[in-house]
């Protein structure tokens, strides 16, 4: 097994963890936490996925790609939401939601065709 | 939120991941563990992908369908490699996620017209 | 392996996992979000904490009554926390963090002499 | 909350994550995987641990102190069994795992005054 095989893709998912985490966390600090409602609920199931996508890859696992492939929808949606708002936590939360819905969009493509 | 939503589905899952964890500390110690490997490997991305389906469920997220849909592909799959040994643990094991399968894929199914 | 050693507090540790995430995406729906912070933070954490627990203890970890012993404590404080609310969601997991966290006391205090 | 309050330290655990789940599947691999029990044991553990802790510090938890405590303990133990190899795969994750259990050492004795 090839440790850097996913190293970027895997790298991206853990500072997205990381972001949505303090996000979710800094949201709920806000003086209008109603207003971060969505933001928090997305960065939730978004810290999940990630978590569960770097740990497929890290292990080589069949289902790594189908992961992904859901793991970059769900950081599509979530950076959406947070670049909505003009909070440093949301700003940097967004960027890095979008550079691992890239990476892992990019991953499962190059892998697409491999058998489930 | 209907907290009752997803109970079984849930409950399937929740009773999965222990079937899979017990399986494959089970598979470790066995005499011939190399018999084992496809198993212990199965064991560990489905007790992963239950856990993330029974949270997404459980928050009643708008991923907990796709998630639902590829959980019930991996517990498919570790159902039927545990369904190849005679051991109790695995067969145990086997029948945790046949259900988890089922119930899994008719979740997705039930819902899967739901915007995402 | 003894599959039946921890399946009270698994399933507890479960129950409570639910309940946590139920509890927390039902009070972010709440009209007054900002009342019900502390109760979102604390369910968070103890989802997770309640999920490594059934986990270790269904692997039959060496590190299982350790983790259940901070388990209990965490499961301590969400349930006083949510205990003060009136709201289904909260009592619902108040009960289920006061279940689990007796749970997990026992059993970390039953095989506390067991080595590390 | 500072998002870079406790970053070398999620970082590490986040290595580690890594490194534990690579180490894992590639003594899966080996010849004499029977050899290997122990320090897949130890690194599926040590895996679930380090991703807790990552979460809990990035999310600035009451908890994290604990967490990492004991993160530091199974660190060390899965350190001490992947050094015993000489393969590649372990001695990475040896490694990640000593730096690990300094970092995470090093947090809980910096904040364990902070009240639990």
């Amino acid at each position: 097994m090839d440790p850097e095989k996913y190293q970027a893709c895997i790298e991206a998912c853990h500072a997205c963890v990381t972001a949505c985490e303090n996000c979710a966390a800094s949201c709920l600090e806000e003086d209008d936490v109603e207003m971060m409602v969505g933001c928090i609920e997305l960065d939730r199931s978004c810290a999940d996925i990630c978590a569960l996508a770097a740990r497929e890859m890290a292990r080589d696992s069949d289902f790594a790609v189908r992961v992904c492939a859901i793991c970059a929808e769900v950081c599509e949606a979530c950076g959406t939401e947070c670049g909505r708002h003009k909070m440093d936590h949301c700003q940097h939360c967004a960027a890095a939601c979008r550079r691992c819905a890239k990476l892992c969009l990019e991953m499962s493509q190059a892998h697409s065709s491999q058998p489930l």
